[in-house]
């Protein structure tokens, strides 16, 4: 991803924030594609199902969800399928590209009209970048949600996180967001400052070792003062209202002894806890692998497991806001 | 496929044609197993759940629906899932050989008799020929839909081309039907030209290279004067109420050369379809390779589109039928 | 399995039958968890939902099963779905374990935390021994039914055995269980001896080959007297009122030969049929390979195909208890 390029689309993402406009019949390919005001309805909505899980039971009763995993993502497509069908919706899909018609030759372009004729909406997954547009532009009256396209966006993580924080914190501003691992690589974590960024009054701490801090591009875009970084977990804890994990994946690292060196520094375990604030919070987008010790799991303060809950709670929301089916 | 077995069949199609039935419990292996009349019974409740879809959504409440794809067809399992969801109805099964029970050595007809007990409708769908059918006697009271054997039937395909033309050309009888493509190996064509010819009055142009022309056999069935055949879809495209295009399999073809010699031939493109009438519509089975140019999809005569969606209606009306819950 | 091990759970089993409890909530590991008491109390369930099946329809509305089959076991995976699907439920899950996260290095005690988040109760298959009671134990507040778990324990056969000799013989105390096969491995033969044993006044002929007899130390649990020992299915089957045939599995011998010369000897066909009594009934896990031949199969007495839809039902009154919806 060029700089360049980046930088328009934040520029398209600012200007978004100025229109107006109701969900139904949109399509969600990344979070600069609705205003900070159709977050916060998708987000009210959320909260409103929480409360009141049974009122919502037949919403989408006779609406069907199509799931289309290109690769295999059991924790996004649970997340999707548990959410349309807690709404009383149907769905079809697979979650194998070796079954997809695919192998006949058919274009993605194709796949997308045949399903307009057949679903709803329509959740995609898919290994490689910008399929997901694509996609959507090919069947423009359908509902279409990007699900994760190569390490490009997977804008319901985003919305699960700010939920989350909203849920928990009570809003998504005024924040001090410690934000921990992969910083050069990370898709979930430049997905979500970039959006938290468009809130007010966010501050962020980048907690990396050297060889994977945030890009400079990426920090050029960030108002003035409204980030620090450091290379040390233990300093920054204590200082924030969210610390937000990551894993570090071994598929990028150049070699293996680099991985190794790396992987095991900002392990968050009960010793660390001890210096963080009794109202912090702890986010993981998971899989986690072993960045966050078993230990914390027991602490109040962790919350990854509830907010993989509000993954389903957010998807839910947005699923009945794009088919037009909730206020 | 012998001459003689398919003259017996042809036989066999002509007498079915006489008897009389409901369609409650029957079985769908091929086209031949209904009459015209059982056919266009089939068509008129689709096109009345066209016109009033929301009053079919709990048709088949609590009704159960296999579907047992022992080879992988996307776009076929999800016509038949989204159906039966739409009519309210769940589905259960697979969509993958590898992951089925036949590795530990269960016989067909065990799983004919396992899912006689689990569900209400079985769809079916095998690489070999002949296993819908053994499949379908091994639970003769589990109504049982063939979603394709092998080269040998896939009558819900003529079934949705039938709707197509039906819906969109006021009938079945009485056209000029062009199809181009590979006629020698061609199963959907094959299939469409023989229940055609149960109705009255249709002519066919069979348009294709010599090396995969309609077989004698097929043509020596048909009414004398009933069919012309040429190789110039240039010089027939004008004549025609229906161009049904197919795609030329590359597993069909000898050798790599003569199929990169021949695939291109019979190309329909934006100039061509200026010779087309004004009336007449672009069929195709889907998937398509590049038989159909890209820039054909936006004139108003391409339906293929919408043929794939009729698929999704005629299959819920004969899901309807074989369960017994719709007139 | 050690012998300790194994007498250690038994005692556990024994003490369990006195507890008492409502099964709300409860999770499913193996036969031993439930009390004869609680085991009949789904029994009576099914038998109501066996009588009228239509008023069961709605019972699980707005309810998810999580379906998780780690390894594939299609017949396994249909009847819990169906049950679900029939309870009007909903299901979602994978059937592939190449498609989880496990890949990307989830353990199974943080997909536990997941699905908690999503599902209302969830099905493990897994081919590791201990698999379902820890992921069970991940996630203490969901309701887990183990659906095998490797060579170890699969407690909805051993009810689903029992739901068929309740419902065709009266009950399940006071016979004589003829149970012939590999009996030396069959964990589904175990777990069934084990628990019929915790009925009254059951009788147990144990057929086979010396080679695959039951294992002494499971003999030296029985009370004496309550079983014989023969290699002579044609000796024991006028005996008995249920006949329990089992697959030989090929996997299991050290060598080929010993399977080929083994595999033929027990098998069932009509002339053995002729020795047995008018009111018994065949039973079998299914699948079968050849260990009962296919012209038994239209004997009544033949009664497997109707255990597997047992199968279904005693799915539905389980997930209807664990559930708490149905009392």
């Amino acid at each position: 991803m060029a700089a360049q390029h980046f930088a328009a689309r934040w520029m398209r993402t600012k200007e978004a924030d100025m229109s107006e406009g109701l969900l139904k019949g949109r399509q969600l390919i990344e979070p600069g594609d609705f205003t900070i005001e159709e977050l916060e309805s998708v987000f009210e909505l959320a909260d409103r199902i929480i409360a009141n899980q049974d009122a919502y039971v037949d919403l989408c009763k006779g609406k069907l969800l199509a799931s289309l995993f290109y690769e295999p993502s059991t924790r996004t497509r649970f997340s999707f399928e548990s959410a349309m069908l807690r709404l009383g919706g149907r769905v079809f899909g697979f979650d194998n590209p070796n079954n997809s018609s695919v192998s006949k030759g058919e274009t993605l372009m194709d796949t997308a009209q045949i399903v307009n004729g057949y679903a709803d909406i329509a959740v995609i997954r898919h290994p490689r970048e910008g399929t997901a547009k694509l996609f959507a532009q090919s069947a423009p009256e359908l509902p279409v949600i990007n699900a994760g396209d190569g390490g490009h966006e997977h804008p319901t993580q985003t919305l699960t996180d700010l939920l989350t924080i909203r849920h928990l914190l009570g809003s998504c501003s005024g924040k001090t967001i410690g934000v921990c691992g992969d910083l050069l690589f990370g898709r979930t974590i430049h997905s979500l400052v970039k959006t938290l960024n468009r809130y007010s009054d966010n501050r962020f701490i980048f907690i990396s070792p050297k060889e994977l801090r945030m890009p400079d591009f990426f920090l050029s875009m960030l108002p003035a003062g409204s980030y620090a970084q450091t290379d040390s977990l233990d300093d920054a804890i204590g200082q924030v209202d969210i610390l937000y994990m990551s894993r570090v994946q071994r598929e990028r690292f150049v070699n293996e002894e680099e991985y190794l060196r790396l992987k095991d520094v900002y392990v968050l375990d009960r010793r660390k806890m001890r210096r963080a604030r009794e109202d912090m919070i702890v986010m993981h987008p998971l899989p986690r692998v072993n960045e966050i010790a078993r230990e914390v799991d027991a602490d109040p303060r962790a919350v990854y497991f509830r907010q993989a809950k509000f993954g389903m709670y957010v998807r839910m929301a947005l699923i009945a806001k794009l088919l037009g089916v909730a206020a």
